[in-house]
């Protein structure tokens, strides 16, 4: 165990795209813990969109990150100190210790991982919040049922793949959208999604028609912008929008370019009583044990895949979060910081 | 009982604001109730902002009304002629015959009319489809909890002062909009809303803004535009927007002015759990009954009292609709087609 730990703290707020200089990388000696606490260090980092919000200072559901505090972030973590009952030794925890190698913790919000189940790193992505996330959306707002057109952006994505594949798992259409035809192919081939629509082609308005030619029920939204507005003239009658993200305005410095589309969605809201709601996974985190409980069951029987874009070292987590706000990524996005000792 | 009957047809659909020669004025003999039917007198015609959507053929939740065919529209109307079993000459019914002084009718979606408990106009107003409407947005999305805000534009007329009154049924603090200064005071001073906003002010986004000062929870949304550009940045965590009509863009021939607000809306929508949710008051007709014992008692007690706005003779009805559209009438737009042979 070495005694310099590793952070990345804010560095300045974003104008836009966050840019290498927003970030600064910093030493620090490993903390010692105290009564009822205990010292893990960081085996996986999860980067999420969600953090692009947290660097900002605007009003939002969740405080903005001090300029100079540590990324915000959740992790797979190692304990290797403990003066904690709960905690010993050698566990492993998801917890919220952000970007840096090392945190000290009296375990509010850990939950200990059982590597005997699946691959440690998956509590931040299929098994974890990501995952979670799209169960939430589905269960509650987008309620999927046999027969319908459920469609999804970031389809490769964390959140975007668990959609879909839980849209199958309900006997829907499962439609997804994605930036390149790797990824589209990867979803429809591997995932097993019925379509997927590149939103690079210009032609993206009418390839999502042609690939939901029965209209949309459930429209998964995470992405907003150029995709939302192909979405929007497509919804049916009665058909529901879960709001989790909006990664494609998440830069943006200003209003939107172009026509208000504003009475565009109001009127296609009115006439086919479309529902919209925005969540926060969060929201429902009482449904957690639920969750588990399926989710596990659908890795084991194969309904539910997944896939890792891993990055080596803390250090490259700042470029690996532009590229991910830049759909950069190919899968669930995950630093190694430290060694996995279940591998 | 004259053999000539009148009737509004629609001449040409409109291109933006319905104009005079949009509607033509016929006579027709009036026509004789086969087995199984009967033939009806209109008393009272509403006038609605919905039926400016059934001018144009843009798809919608409902048929457009044919060229040449008659303007449709919920009447009070008197038996006059019956082969039917169900309805005797006298009765007095709710109905849905159109811009005509008299229809044949074979009972289906007929209602009569109980004159002792109301005003039998009221039928078209606050214990009827309008009434119906505020009743049924408030109670299946709105809900609204004591000490909340809920804020309703077009608070004066048909809608809107319903859905005040039930916000302070239910404990909250009722906030109107409405389009001159004269609407507003009956607004606070008769229907006893707390406070009221004329839209025409150029300050509305800042006196809104004052007259909420714990945000919005509930947003009735009939009136779109400015109001509700000027709603979307005070809307409050979980709050609920039912979506109910949007007179302010009924008339628009393209996309709307300025800044494209989607963006905004989204953003709002996703940090602020925001639920959006349109709907068509017979999507709800099964709770008919309820809202009629509600209404009636509510009527009785005088927690919600109503204003009718009378235009004289079937022929004034296209400018009357015209002027709706404009905002100018001030409460329920009820033409007077016939005797009343209850007042």
């Amino acid at each position: 165990m070495t005694n310099t730990m590793q952070r990345v703290v804010l560095a300045a707020r974003p104008e836009g795209a966050p840019k290498d200089s927003d970030f600064r990388l910093e030493e620090a000696p490993v903390p010692t813990p105290g009564d009822g606490e205990f010292l893990c260090r960081t085996i996986y980092l999860s980067l999420d969109p969600y953090m692009r919000g947290r660097m900002d200072d605007k009003k939002s559901y969740a405080k903005p990150v001090a300029i100079g505090g540590v990324m915000e972030g959740g992790t797979v973590s190692e304990v290797i100190a403990s003066n904690h009952g709960d905690f010993q030794v050698g566990d492993i925890v998801e917890a919220r210790t952000g970007w840096q190698t090392h945190a000290i913790s009296n375990g509010a919000g850990m939950r200990k991982i059982n590597a005997a189940v699946a691959p440690i790193s998956t509590a931040l992505g299929v098994l974890g919040m990501p995952g979670m996330t799209a169960y939430a959306g589905m269960r509650n707002i987008g309620q999927p049922k046999a027969g319908e057109t459920v469609v999804v952006a970031a389809a490769s994505g964390a959140v975007g793949a668990v959609v879909g594949q839980i849209a199958k798992i309900h006997g829907c259409r499962a439609v997804g959208v994605a930036g390149s035809d790797d990824k589209c192919a990867y979803v429809t081939d591997t995932l097993g999604f019925d379509a997927c629509v590149n939103h690079n082609d210009p032609d993206l308005r009418r390839l999502l028609k042609e690939a939901c030619p029965d209209g949309i029920d459930v429209y998964f939204e995470n992405v907003a912008g150029k995709v939302l507005e192909a979405v929007i003239p497509l919804l049916n009658p009665f058909s529901r929008v879960p709001v989790c993200g909006l990664i494609a305005q998440y830069n943006a410095t200003g209003l939107g370019d172009g026509k208000n589309m504003l009475p565009v969605l109001m009127r296609q809201t009115l006439t086919n009583r479309v529902l919209w709601r925005g969540f926060i996974v969060s929201d429902f985190w009482d449904q957690f044990p639920d969750f588990e409980i399926a989710m596990g069951e659908w890795i084991k029987t194969g309904q539910v895949t997944f896939k890792e874009d891993r990055v080596a070292g803390l250090a490259n987590a700042p470029r690996a979060f532009q590229g991910l706000l830049r759909g950069e990524n190919f899968g669930k996005l995950v630093v190694e910081v430290g060694d996995d000792p279940t591998a």
